[in-house]
C-alpha cells in the first residue's frame, strides 16, 4: 500500500479540505477552531487501567465518581459511559429488560442494533409503526394509543423500545407512552441516540425526564465528543441494574479507551457548564437559518406546522384507519409528532425538476441534491434519502458554515422547476406475518432465491429501503405476493433496497421448508 | 466537578509526569518521542461514513481495500479491523464457530470475554487446563494431548478455543493442537491478544501460520496502536465468514471511530514496512535487559530454560499424572511451554524477605514490589500477582526506560533477603463439576450466602484469583467443601479473590434449589 493511500492521510486531507461537515460527529472538528478544544494527541493520554485510573467495568474510583457526577447532571439514577457506541447500550438495555426467549414490543423503525438485541436474546417481537408525514414522505411519531393497543393484544410483552427522536428529528410523546407502558408494569427503553443535546435545550423534553426507564444517547452525533462515545441513563424501578451492568461488560471491550472516556466526560462537563447558554444562542442562529430556507420555492424545508405539533398540547383523540390485511397508517394530519428537533435540516426535493444542460428536464432526487452540494459547494450532508437530504447542525457549527448551506440551497432552488408530486413508496406499511423468531430464522438452512420466486416463503434476511431502514421484511416473516411486488417496484424506481447478502438485491435468502415452519 | 479533577486533566498530568509505562498500550506514548507518530488531534480526523470513506460493516471501498491489504500482510484469508477490542473478536469467533446451545472446548485460563461468548451463545463448556510452572507459580501451556483427550471424551464439541500466549508470555504448541482439532473436523480459535507482535518477529510462530482458523490479536497491547484496537484473522475451511461478519456487526458499534480504524491501519503499515527490522533490534535490547536481570540474587526473572522449551523440539511423550477427584496437573518438567515471549518481563519475589525500618522482616509480595517500583522509581507495571510483577515491553520502549527498570529491580534486589519458598496456591486445580449451563445458572433466582455455607450449592457467579483469573468456580458448577476451604484459605492469605458481586468476597450467590437442579 502506498503511504498516501492510507486512511490516516486521507482523513487528514479531508480535515484540511474546504469541505464543510453537515454530518456527524457533532463536534464538527470544532468548526475551524484550530485549538480543537485543547484535546491532546490521543497517543499522549492513551493509557490502560493502572493505579489511580479505576476500571470502567468495576468502577470504584475516579470513573465511579465521574459517572455519579454525570448522573446528577442528567437527573438519572445511574449514568454509564459507553465506548462501543449507542449500539452496545441498546443491546444491553434489551437484554437487561427482557428474559432470554421473552417478548418485546418495539417500534418498527428501530435502529439495526435493536434488531441485533432481539436476535441475541432470542426474543419474540411485536411492533408498533410510526405515523407518516405524507407530504414529506418521512416517518412521523409513535402514538401512545398504538402502544396501548399492542400491549393489550400481547400481554406477554416484557419491555417496550421506541426510537425518539428519529434520524429526521421527529420526537414522540414519551410522557404518555411511558405512562401506558408503566401501566402494564414493564419498562420503557428509548433510543434517544439523536437527542443527546435535548437535556441542555430548555425547549426540548428529553426522554429521561418524561419517564423512560433506560435512555441511550450518542454523544458524538450532536455534541462535542468523539465518534463511538455514548451514554446510557437508568431510572430505578423497572430495571435490574446488576443485570444491566453484566451485559454492559459483555458488549464492551475489557480494554476501554481512556481517550474515549475522557472525551465523554469532557463533553458532559462542557454541556453542564455552558450547555444551556450555548443551546439558547444556537437556537437563535438555527431559527434564522430556517427562516431563510423557508423562502425556497421548490425545495422544501421540513418544518413543523401547527397540525404536526398538536400532540404537544393535546395528546389524545387521534384518528386511526384500521383496515384488515394491509394497514394504511398514513394520515397526514395525524403525524404523531410531539415535537421536532429544529437542528435537523431536512430538505425535500420531492416535487422538483432539474433542467439539464441540453435543456431536457429530469426529476430531482436526494442523491443528486447531495452530489451538487458536495461537488459544487463543498458541503457534505449526513444522509440522503430517495427525495430528501438531512444536514445535522450543532451549536458548534460556524456562522460561515451555516451561511454556506443557506446560500447553496437557495442557489440550487433557483435552478429548479416545479413538477407534480411523486407518489412516495412510504405511505403503506405491511403488518408483518411473523412465522418464526428472528434468531431461529437466521440460523436455519436457507437458500438465495430470485425475488420473484419468494412469495409464500419465509425470509431469512432483512429487506428495507435505506433510509429510512424500516424493515419491509425481517427474518422469520412471510414474504407475501404484495411484498415481492413492492420490492420489485422500489427497485424499478432506483430506490436503495438493502439488507440482503446479495448486494444487487436480486436474490433473497428464504427458508427451504416454509410450509411446515411454524412459530418456534 | 472541578476542572482539574476531570479525567482528561489527570491523563495529561500522568502523560507529563516522569512515570514510565511498563504497561499497555504498546505505543508507550512513543516513549518520549514528542512527535507521537505525527498522529493528529483526534477531533481533526474524526468523521463518520461519508462519501469516499466506506463503511466498516459493509466495506466496498477503502476499508475493504485496506482490510484485504492487511490480510495479505498477515497471510490470512480475511482480516477484520476491530474497534471494540479483542473482546468483540472473541465473542464473534465463538458465536460463529458454534451453534446456539452447542458445546465448546476451551482452556480454563481464557479471558472473561470467552466466558461471555459462552453465556451469550448459551453453550455447554468442556475445559482443558494449562500446565503449571511450579517454581514461578504461573500457568504453563496447553498440551495437544490434553486437547485430544478432551475431544475424545466429548464428541459433541463444535469448536476449540485456547489462549496463547498467556498474559505472562507462555506460548502453546498451536501447530499440534490445530492438527488435533482439525482431526476432529472442527475449527481452532486462538486468543492471541498478547501476541500481535509475533507475525513481525522472525523468532516467534504466530497462531495463524500454525494452522489456527480464527485468531484474535490486540494491536494496542504490544504494538503502536490506540487502546481498544484489534484485528481478527480468518482462515478458510472450517469457518463460515458470512456468519462471522453477522456477529462482528452485532458486537461492534454501527458508528465505528475512524480515529481507531486509522490507528489500526497505520500500525499494520508501520509493522509491514519496518516491523522485522524493529523487532530484531528490539530483541537485542531485550536480550541485554534479561541478561542483566538474570544476575539478581533474590528476585527471579521468568526465563525459559531448556526444560521448558522441550516441546518446541519434541512435542510428545509428556508425563501426566491423572488422579481421580482432584487432578494434580502440576509437573515441573512438563510445562507445556512451546515458546516464550521474552518481551514480557515477569519477576517473581516468591522467596524474598524484605527488611522493614524497625529491622523486622516480612514476606515480600507482588503488591509491595509494584508499589516500590511506582513510588520510588516512577515505574508503572502492567500487573502484579500474588508474588510477581509483569512489565510489558515493546520495541517502542526507550533505552532510558529499560535502563531504569533494570537499575530499579537490581537495587530492590539488593535490599532483600532469601526465605524458604511459599507454598503457592496455584498448584492444584479442581476439575469442575458442571451442573447447569453458565447462562442458565446466571438467570435463575439466586441468593448471596456466606461462603462457609455454600458447600453443596450451585454457584451463580464466578470465583477466581486475579491474576491469573482462572475460575475456581464458574456459574452452574457445584461448590464443594474443598473449594470453600480453598477460597477461605486464599482470603486468609490476603490473595485477591474476585468475581463475586460482593466486593468483599464474603458472600457468594448460589442457586436456591441446588439439589434438584440438574444439567440443563
Amino acid at each position: 500500500m502506498e503511504k498516501d493511500r492510507l486512511l490516516l492521510s486521507r482523513l487528514k486531507k479531508y480535515g484540511e479540505s474546504k469541505a464543510y461537515p453537515f454530518h456527524m460527529p457533532g463536534h464538527k472538528r470544532m468548526a475551524g477552531d484550530k485549538a480543537l478544544n485543547g484535546f491532546p494527541n490521543p497517543f499522549a493520554v492513551d493509557i490502560t487501567e493502572i493505579e489511580g485510573f479505576d476500571n470502567l467495568h468495576h468502577p470504584e474510583g475516579i470513573l465511579k465518581e465521574s459517572m455519579e457526577w454525570a448522573a446528577s447532571v442528567y437527573g438519572a439514577d445511574r449514568t454509564y459511559y459507553l465506548v462501543n457506541g449507542s449500539s452496545c447500550g441498546i443491546l444491553s438495555a434489551i437484554c437487561a429488560a427482557t428474559e432470554h426467549g421473552g417478548t418485546i414490543l418495539m417500534s418498527r423503525n428501530c435502529h439495526k442494533s435493536a434488531y441485533h438485541g432481539v436476535i441475541l436474546n432470542r426474543l419474540k417481537c411485536a411492533y408498533v409503526y410510526p405515523q407518516i408525514i405524507e407530504k414529506m414522505g418521512i416517518q412521523g411519531g409513535i402514538l401512545a394509543s398504538d402502544v396501548e393497543k399492542a400491549l393489550k393484544e400481547q400481554p406477554d410483552v416484557q419491555a417496550v423500545l421506541i426510537v425518539s427522536p428519529t434520524y429526521d428529528g421527529i420526537v414522540s410523546d414519551i410522557r404518555n407512552i411511558a405512562d401506558v407502558v408503566h401501566g402494564h408494569g414493564i419498562p420503557l427503553i428509548v433510543d434517544e441516540a439523536h437527542g443527546a443535546h435535548f437535556p441542555f435545550d430548555d425547549r426540548m423534553d428529553e426522554a429521561l425526564s418524561c419517564g423512560a426507564d433506560l435512555v441511550i444517547q450518542s454523544l458524538h452525533k450532536t455534541l462535542p465528543s468523539l465518534t463511538q462515545t455514548a451514554v446510557l441513563h437508568g431510572r430505578r424501578g423497572y430495571v435490574d441494574f446488576e443485570k444491566l451492568e453484566r451485559y454492559l461488560q459483555m458488549f464492551q471491550t475489557s480494554s476501554p479507551s481512556y481517550v474515549l472516556m475522557a472525551s465523554i466526560e469532557q463533553c458532559i462537563y462542557e454541556m453542564a457548564v455552558h450547555g444551556r447558554e450555548k443551546m439558547a444562542e444556537f437556537s437563535e442562529r438555527i431559527g434564522e437559518v430556517r427562516r431563510e430556507l423557508a423562502e425556497m420555492k421548490h425545495l422544501r424545508l421540513l418544518e413543523p406546522g401547527e397540525k404536526w405539533l398538536r400532540l404537544k398540547e393535546q395528546s389524545e383523540g387521534w384518528l386511526r384507519l384500521d383496515e384488515p390485511g394491509e394497514k394504511r397508517l398514513c394520515l397526514d394530519e395525524v403525524s404523531g409528532v410531539y415535537d421536532y428537533d429544529r437542528s435537523k435540516i431536512v430538505v425535500s426535493c420531492r416535487n422538483c425538476l432539474r433542467v439539464n444542460e441540453d435543456g431536457r428536464r429530469g426529476r430531482m432526487d436526494g442523491n443528486q441534491l447531495s452530489d451538487w452540494l458536495r461537488t459544487e459547494y463543498d458541503l457534505e450532508m449526513e444522509m440522503c434519502g430517495a427525495d430528501y437530504i438531512v444536514a445535522i447542525t450543532t451549536y458548534l457549527d460556524s456562522q460561515e458554515g451555516l451561511g454556506r448551506l443557506v446560500e447553496a440551497l437557495k442557489e440550487i432552488d433557483g435552478r429548479l422547476e416545479a413538477c407534480e408530486v411523486n407518489q412516495h413508496p412510504l405511505n403503506n406499511w405491511n403488518l408483518p406475518d411473523i412465522r418464526l423468531k428472528m434468531a431461529d430464522a437466521m440460523e436455519r438452512r436457507s437458500e438465495p432465491l430470485l425475488l420473484s420466486d419468494c412469495a409464500g416463503k419465509i425470509s431469512a434476511e432483512f429487506v428495507y429501503l435505506y433510509p429510512p431502514g424500516i424493515p419491509i421484511v425481517a427474518p422469520g416473516e412471510l414474504v407475501t405476493e404484495r411484498i415481492v411486488e413492492r420490492v420489485l417496484q422500489y427497485k424499478g424506481m432506483g430506490l436503495p433496497v438493502q439488507g440482503m447478502a446479495d448486494l444487487n438485491a436480486e436474490r433473497l435468502r428464504v427458508l427451504g421448508e416454509a410450509a411446515d415452519a411454524e412459530e418456534g
